[in-house]
């Protein structure tokens, strides 16, 4: 038996490649998706740098760099409640990327370093995920701080590789729902109205569905309770509510 | 709009947490499940170590640090085949253990300076798994390497974290199988008997199933297609092998 080379998987006992070790940081981010009863929505926060003498603003994935005693999950809670205000939100991990391309931009390089004070080669970051009923995010909640709700099918050019960490988290809540539905839940209020919840169902999956046909299905499935209550102050002809019920649905699919 | 100190995200021009970062190495380890027929198992490496000035031998899951110019999946990838022999296996990302505790045992943190010339603080590793067909994975393949298969149900204390990376594994192919079984055909041969489609099902879902039951429940699945072939050199009666057709698979979910 040989002792293998840590750092290059080699045999040799004096292995020269130790500088070919990647100096990498860490860091966090988090993808919180909402649902305004039309459009899927992510938070954001506001970015602002300076670039050839120039300031610019953009935004970004509530993220950071993480602490040398602090866990991953810890750190993506810490994260979240100190740069949007939100908390006791269930963060999921669901990715990490690690591209070479991620801090290729000198736009974010610069801004990493002066923010840093150090160079910054390379960030690896583990991303978060979690589906918040959206009234949680309010716009008072948010006003301290820099955080904005954005429609997902609207989003600007982000910093780093941000536009392709949404784009995950949007296909993993696809698959995650395709397998199961109760998930999205989670991003309705806790009173819906069945058209709210075929616009999630038809922005979740990409697909217009029947209204009609959609309707009745629902409304058979056991676990939508029907309430005694309906939509006020709207033009059309006031809905009735639903509300789902958890209990009622693990015991449907045992 | 106030510019945000990346590192611990206040707001001071001038941050003194700079020192707070965490100083951190990246690795990848890999996950390898087969299955023997009976029993669910792991590709593990062999690792030799000296502490308190005896050799001492265990094991590991195939994993190293990562190079400064390699993406996270070509790392996974050139691991697993410098380690194991293994290629053109798809590995995919599963889950990011990043827990200080996990390089905290002195007989690994030796085993990585020694390895490595270099004090190596925390170890974030990003964990793949591959689903074989325990074929692929011989003995005479792994006979040049220190790779060996070991049922998941026997597997000793192992280095760092990795007895907890691999229940982790077997949690998220429960999860991933209870939602979508086809991927169970990933582990076993071209063909198979029902009772080993059976063993399998038992020991990934953790529960015995009524043998009568299962036969007739699934030799009635349009993908599961009887073959015009039975076992040979078998002391009992010799079973009927069946292949997984995918492509009626898919078109059944439709």
């Amino acid at each position: 038996m040989q002792l293998i080379c840590y750092i290059c998987v080699c045999t040799k006992t004096n292995c020269s490649m130790d500088n070919g070790l990647a100096k990498i940081h860490l860091s966090v981010d988090c993808a919180v998706l909402g649902f305004n009863g039309t459009r899927l929505e992510v938070l954001l926060i506001r970015r602002t740098g300076i670039e050839d003498g120039q300031a610019f603003h953009d935004m970004k994935l509530p993220g950071s760099l993480i602490l040398d005693n602090e866990e991953l999950d810890d750190a993506a809670r810490r994260v979240l409640a100190e740069l949007t205000g939100l908390k006791n939100i269930p963060l999921v991990q669901f990715q990490s990327f690690g591209s070479i391309n991620r801090t290729k931009d000198p736009k974010d390089v610069h801004w990493l370093e002066h923010a840093q004070k150090a160079h910054v080669h390379r960030i690896v970051t583990v991303a978060y995920m979690a589906l918040v009923k959206i009234g949680r995010g309010n716009s008072r909640d948010l006003e301290s701080t820099e955080a904005l709700w954005v429609p997902v099918d609207a989003i600007p050019p982000l910093a780093f590789d941000h536009n392709d960490i949404i784009a995950h988290a949007l296909e993993h809540l696809r698959a995650l729902a395709s397998m199961d539905p109760s998930i999205l839940y989670d991003l309705l209020p806790r009173k819906f109205t069945v058209t709210q919840l075929r616009n999630l169902y038809e922005v979740v999956f990409g697909k217009r569905l029947d209204p009609a046909n959609f309707y009745k299905k629902m409304t058979q499935m056991p676990y939508l309770v029907a309430l005694d209550e309906r939509e006020k102050g709207v033009s059309h002809r006031a809905a009735r509510f639903y509300r789902f019920d958890k209990n009622i649905y693990n015991k449907s699919r045992l």
